[in-house]
């Protein structure tokens, strides 16, 4: 296993440890929605949200304890986003990670209240990061809430919901995804970075990182839709030629998306140039995520 | 009108013109999700809780200003909580406030994201209050989240969810109250009194306060439900009786249903004699409750 490798899987351990510590034991009661949380909260995610947060504030030369609240913060509000987004009334999807999603296993009424409790668990886990000279919970929790919201997270599956079936232009597109995927990706970078207390030009890197990072994470996921099985995959492959879902490869063809891909990730890779050796980390999951899937 | 009518009116203002400023405008983009959230905000609501959190800040002598962000705060917390109940996958209502659900109007798909957009919007706006020498916004988002997660008012639905169909004992009953309704007023009144740096022991008068005020809501709650018509009740009445639904009524009846809504109330009024005058209004609220609907 090559050095990167080990690191993920290392990062991944501290991620879960610590997740398995904030979260209700199953035990709690009422049993079924802290069952239910576990359920998709420990489904063998790769937590690249996490793992991205830890590497920022490593960037920034911050301590790992303190950022692991908002690592693990972000990959339960992005956890609860899957759980309502695989609703019936949503993308309808009983396929999640290889397993049966939430609502299949619950029941859409438990799968609605348990993406609601995730949300939930997600600041009051983000409010306990430990405050830093420049920035206190109002800061963490603010950052949290803001990508979250119906500005970018909720907003972005509204305009997917609302795209449903129609042809959309590659700037609508861009649009659902900087929304959808790059803020989340985003701002787990810029809450570790200010976890570790980091300067106002460190955190604008970060956020350019981020953006870039994570419009080429949804081409690479756009593409893989395409050239990979379900079983590959985890989930329904193919499933957007089949709902005639617009997607880069649909609208750029699959040779240009993979152009497109290596583009941003190479904007990613310029923006955080300034960080050095202490940002190698960030720079290899960057590499790592345009070569294989993640 | 009464002294407390005019008083009360007066509060819903202050507090629909502050939630107005806060919410994102219905033109903002995407506008399908910010017009789904504002119809669900601005439905005739009686603002009860956020008017409790202002009434808990001037008992504790603190300033209107910092406790209308906890106030809003709860007041989108608990709007959230109904657009998610009134679904059809939890109880199925198509009637609120006397106009029909959001799912109604806008679809399921988008009803489920903007009771997501209103919770996370409730710690947006719970973040900006003012920190005070004993409390800053750590302490805000915890007393939200914990009280809105899946411990209480989430908990309290799936139980909720889970006791249809059964006979409850009143203990059952009880326990779901405490978590659906009670722990939200408990904290509408101690963020009101957080936000005026109240001592720990006006924070233990609030929340005793809050607690038998909450149980003592929802008995009366049950009660109209028998009593009063659909029109009166600006929501379907009689459903509880038709759904075969567990009530205070139908455990105790009518009758001892009534002392028990008086007993909890006196319970209340007790707790906060310590604030005197301060606590005039806290004081007519409960009676006013418990005198007629509210």
């Amino acid at each position: 296993m090559s050095d990167l490798k080990i690191w993920l899987k290392n990062q991944q351990e501290v991620v879960d440890t610590k997740l398995d510590q904030l979260l209700p034991s199953s035990e709690t009661a009422p049993a079924t929605i802290h069952q239910a949380m576990r359920y998709s909260m420990f489904a063998g995610g790769k937590r690249l949200r996490p793992i991205l947060c830890l590497a920022a504030a490593e960037a920034c030369g911050g301590a790992q304890e303190a950022a692991l609240y908002p690592a693990c913060a972000v990959e339960v509000m992005h956890t609860y986003s899957l759980v309502h987004d695989d609703l019936p009334c949503m993308d309808d999807d009983d396929l999640r990670r290889g397993r049966p999603t939430s609502h299949v296993v619950y029941g859409e009424g438990v799968a609605v209240l348990t993406g609601d409790a995730l949300l939930t668990e997600a600041f009051t886990i983000v409010a306990q990061t430990p405050q830093t000279p420049l920035y206190n919970a109002s800061h963490f929790v603010s950052e949290l809430s803001e990508t979250g919201g119906s500005k970018k997270l909720i907003g972005g599956q509204v305009l997917d919901l609302e795209g449903e079936g129609q042809k959309l232009n590659l700037q609508q597109l861009i649009q659902i995804h900087e929304a959808k995927t790059a803020a989340l990706l985003c701002s787990s970078l810029r809450l570790g970075g200010m976890s570790a207390n980091c300067s106002p030009e460190q955190l604008q890197a970060l956020t350019d990182f981020g953006y870039n990072l994570g419009l080429a994470f949804q081409v690479i996921d756009d593409i893989l839709d395409v050239t990979q099985t379900t079983e590959q995959l985890g989930k329904t492959a193919g499933k957007d030629e089949a709902v005639d879902k617009s997607t880069y490869p649909a609208i750029l063809g699959l040779e240009e998306s993979k152009k497109e891909a290596a583009r941003l990730t190479k904007l990613a890779l310029d923006a955080i140039k300034p960080f050095g050796e202490k940002g190698r980390r960030l720079d290899e999951i960057a590499r790592y995520m345009l070569e294989r899937e993640f």
